[in-house]
């Protein structure tokens, strides 16, 4: 049974069993996880109408040929007018009813202008697709292997143009190029700091250049088919004092406590409170990650299922997660590890092969 | 007048004089474009609350540092539970009422909680945000222009690198890496095709090899501080049919035509027309570009004001557009040539500098 097909059953036997109609709307600014994951389609415009008896894909002229090449959903050509109208004329004709929608990715707008023009019912249905998507097959956990091969070559190949005096933009440059040559895409916006910019958890390369005795976060992923990787790796230029190496390995620690303690069926916030209680121990309390310990990759580099304080369900097995503990010292330093895994039956299996040793160049 | 407070004031002027407070809702999907214009802060997660007295930008503990930095706005760190709980309660502490949010972006499931959890009233204000944004200060326009040189200069370095067996995804990479190198970041993503895919006129770089006799697109460029450039150049690689030579013409006067009308004051949809008559009065007109010929450009690649057979609206004085007819065989080939040009009071001046003509390598 294709995805579309698996999603209306599973929407009619757990959300709502009168949903005879799923629209997934995919518009510029929008995220093409859902859109790719049930069609096949890659362009930045569709909307996917899911019925028991047919799959549509609507968009506009850009993309009427790749939409044919990438899916077999049946195009719907939006030709002239606004494609609003297109899409309610549409699901006028087939009589639509009662229609599943993506509440977390639909704008009001688009919603309520939908909602005035036709006499249906709308039923939230995000939580079905991204749990059908926390839930990778080998085939998907294949291509984010493949993305860690490149990443982790692209990193290592990165390490010999780190000097002092190169800017962080040269660094991060740098390395997407080489993601790009290795024949993937860049995964997400790589963050590249150094020195006291470490501490800020998703700081962006600048213009600063690298200095000797200071510490470089590279936090990058590369995107194979469709699927990203998610690493994060620290590097040393020069020496580490003392309490850097101290910092480093707190943070190390509670990374493999983590891991060890991972498996399927494990509630998401004990593994998080493993990975914290390290730190919380130690001297450097105050500084322990904000943030939860870990998040699902896949399609988008933040999916299902979260592993976090607020997190009171079981890992599902064949879950793809990060875990990335970190010390932030404010206008001082920052130290992140982060590993992707699989969430196995009997333990969190890793994806990520580099080194976890701080890396001293 | 900071741009909040100019916000809030026309808002009251045009919109509803009763909104005492604007909420713009930034989250991991969404575009940055409106938080980053109004309070200077890009990080991926922030919610700006502008009153009167005050403007306020609530995040979480990634960004408290970077805030604080990049922007103004007093700081409201959100620490734990859910975000939308940390800002329905500022809210209801606010005593804010009637509240102007942007619906083309604040998903419904965020948009339901918040009016459950608050006793106020939404108004949408998207318009006025694009509205302002469209009509650019005269810095804004210098860092357009400084994207362009960064581009351009990027991708005639380029050029040196395209040969036959050079496939597309390592052409795309070299230009990125240009783009970088010089500074900039590149403005979104880089389209590079080949051959026959030339026609899809949103064609992603794939693995497939350049080869001699083959027509190659280049839709780029680059950002810098926040602003783009968008470009469309073609490279034949050979020598060029009579075919491809005569489309190329039509395209480039239609390209000249447009430019040569176009000036502020002018609807948009007449500019538009002017383009397509060119193409619709050659032998070529079924393969007539069925897009507008061009939109704004800024914080986003996309942006206010439009200029299709849709917009009836005068284009305004200190405007950045795009102006891209193009013509498209399927199955064969497509040619589309992109400048970016000023909205003047007696011109479109352009920003592009990179000659029209038909690259032959």
């Amino acid at each position: 049974m294709n995805r579309a097909q698996k999603l209306l059953d599973s929407l009619r036997s757990s959300v709502c069993k009168d949903i005879d109609t799923v629209m997934i709307w995919n518009y510029e600014s929008s995220s093409t996880a859902n859109t790719f994951y049930l069609s096949g389609f890659r362009g930045s415009c569709s909307i996917l109408i899911i019925r028991d008896d047919c799959n549509y894909i609507i968009t506009d002229s850009r993309y009427f040929e790749q939409a044919e090449q990438e899916s077999d959903f049946v195009l719907i050509k939006h030709t002239e007018g606004k494609l609003i109208k297109t899409v309610a004329d549409f699901l006028d004709k087939l009589s639509a009813k009662v229609i599943g929608f993506e509440a977390e990715r639909l704008d009001c707008k688009t919603y309520n202008e939908l909602n005035e023009k036709l006499n249906v019912r709308f039923v939230p249905i995000d939580g079905m697709l991204y749990s059908m998507r926390s839930i990778k097959t080998e085939e998907e956990i294949e291509k984010i292997h493949a993305a860690s091969r490149i990443a982790e070559k692209a990193f290592l190949e990165t390490l010999n143009f780190i000097k002092e005096g190169v800017s962080e933009i040269e660094i991060c440059a740098e390395l997407e190029y080489r993601i790009k040559k290795l024949g993937a895409q860049v995964g997400f916006e790589t963050l590249v700091g150094s020195g006291a910019s470490t501490s800020k958890p998703h700081v962006k390369p600048a213009e600063k250049k690298l200095r000797n005795g200071e510490l470089i976060l590279f936090d990058f992923g590369a995107r194979v088919d469709g699927y990203c990787c998610d690493i994060t790796r620290m590097v040393f230029l020069g020496k580490p004092s003392k309490e850097i190496i101290e910092c480093y390995n707190l943070v190390n620690e509670s990374l493999q406590k983590a891991t060890n303690e991972g498996k399927a069926g494990v509630i998401a916030k004990h593994i998080d409170q493993v990975a914290r209680q390290v730190i919380l121990q130690s001297k450097y309390a105050q500084y322990c990650f904000k943030y939860g310990l870990g998040h699902g990759i896949g399609l988008e580099v933040h999916e299902s299922p979260r592993m976090g304080p607020l997190f009171d369900e079981p890992l599902p097995s064949g879950a793809v997660i990060t875990v990335e503990p970190g010390i932030y010292i404010p206008g001082r330093f920052g130290i992140r590890i982060e590993n992707d895994v699989i969430v196995r039956d009997s333990c969190f299996e890793k994806i990520t092969a580099l080194s976890e040793d701080l890396i001293s160049l």
